[in-house]
């Protein structure tokens, strides 16, 4: 397998109405995406683009901020623990999701359940940090119009 | 202040060795940079580049290996609660970072010390989690033959 481009860094918080209003008025960020739902993952999630360079806007990958969304959510555990919030995961984007998963698997890698869709529309995984270097890893396809 | 291009993700590590070859065969970078020690900081690291888009390559944030390098070494904490390493922070570009210190101590923002020459040779400070949403962050400023 090759490394493919980073996507996004998820940031869990126990607010998403103020972490978009750190990241537009402290961090100046230019482009923050609308936040949606995501019930079937106990989650609420809004994306704010970095730039790729001095010209600023959108390109290099996005802060993926995290909210949890429901009593069950797989999100309180870590906000219990860490109450401000702070980075919870990184995601690679790969061409074919299910040759990952069968690649992660084969080096004896914990992938955590079956592909399903993400915040972006395509299907993911996640790798479980013990084996990622204390790193939980998120393993999305390329979106079809991306890039 | 702008939002500036995200240099690198700072993951630390018990072994830059060991996780070079996990980064390199696991994960499948193309581009990792020679290791080396920033005695000043109590840090050895190394530079994994990841790509801009399925071509591969360099061009997105690098990932920043840190092992502790010494006894006094900062890192050292980290480790005791991550034994297996993790996410450590995340380092955003600024064109001037004089100009950055000042607007993120007019936010009220606690910077954590005088800015210093950081691993990629241009001066940097980081800025105490705390104030940023449970996220170590450092701001170093852009060097001058980049992008």
């Amino acid at each position: 397998m090759k490394l493919g481009r980073l996507n996004h860094i998820g940031v869990v918080t126990p607010s998403i109405e103020a972490s978009i209003a750190f990241w537009r008025d402290t961090m100046g960020a230019e482009v923050i995406r609308e936040p949606f739902d995501l019930p079937a993952q106990g989650v609420r999630v809004c994306f704010v683009d970095t730039p790729l360079g001095a010209a600023g806007g959108s390109g290099g990958p996005q802060i993926e901020l995290i909210e949890p969304l429901g009593e069950a959510s797989p999100i309180h555990g870590f906000l219990a623990k860490n109450p401000a919030g702070g980075q919870h995961h990184l995601c690679f984007e790969v061409p074919d999701i299910h040759a990952a998963k069968a690649w992660f698997e084969g080096q004896g890698k914990k992938v955590l359940g079956e592909p399903r869709i993400g915040a972006h529309g395509t299907l993911i995984f996640f790798v479980h940090p013990k084996d990622m270097g204390g790193v939980l890893t998120e393993i999305m396809e390329t979106p079809k119009d991306a890039h």
